[in-house]
């Protein structure tokens, strides 16, 4: 599905929607307002490339950062979290993951963690896109955002 | 100049860049993130596409809002101070217009107003890049935008 069926589907349900970008660096939130008539279901974005922007923007405790580096589902859970607490959203998906190029010791190019908040509660996944180049892993990143979108309004 | 020029440039001063994205929706984060090595100058970017994010996340007063409309150049240059204020960026850009389709009684469709804040002070613009369609709208104030950021760092 597109972010074209995911506007009309959250339009439709009178939903809002907030982004927390890491890796993707605003592409999801760029993805979404592509798409005129958007401004009714996209609320905010906030692009916490540094660990300063996700701990200030976002809320995210430095302690996790510590405990389990940037790319982990951890701290993309209170990305998102954060995201939805410093929003109008109801739905709050987060992105933090290794591009590429390059890994690092203990995590491999393409690892990519999501969380997605609602109201109710928070789901978090990871995915190993492996190492398919910078652009790839990120657009490819863009599309997992959008299913798990999706996938949150239709519950 | 590409994201790749710029990226080199602010490298080089040891400068950091933060967004404050309307119209453009990410757009511009992206661009500049697309680049590996781009965390040490890219510091963080705020997706404000409505009113309160504008007011909440960059401090944009009601009042100007109020009085000149979202799309003006009294609330790019708010935008770009806020972001410059709310982040430990060296420099700020803001872009905030109407890509369309469509335009208000008062705004042509294609107005895109333009906020640089650096430490030394703020300069707005605005450009008329006409009704060439949303996606070419959005994509010639990315280039703008870039633009903008390299001539503050030459200065």
């Amino acid at each position: 599905m597109s972010a074209t069926d995911l506007l009309t589907l959250y339009r439709t349900r009178g939903l809002r929607i907030a982004t927390a970008e890491s890796c993707t660096g605003g592409m999801v939130s760029a993805a979404i307002t592509d798409i005129a008539g958007s401004s009714t279901v996209f609320e905010r974005g906030f692009v916490t490339y540094t660990n300063e922007a996700k701990i200030q923007m976002l809320g995210v405790l430095p302690a996790t950062l510590d405990a389990y580096g940037a790319v982990s589902e951890q701290v993309a859970q209170e990305m998102a979290e954060g995201a939805l607490r410093h929003s109008a959203a109801d739905v709050a998906v987060s992105i933090t993951g290794i591009a590429g190029p390059g890994g690092s010791e203990f995590k491999p190019e393409g690892r990519v963690c999501f969380g997605l908040a609602t109201r109710t509660g928070t789901h978090t996944e990871t995915v190993e896109f492996g190492a398919l180049g910078r652009a790839n892993v990120r657009r490819e990143s863009v599309q997992k955002a959008i299913a798990l979108l999706i996938s949150a309004a239709n519950q």
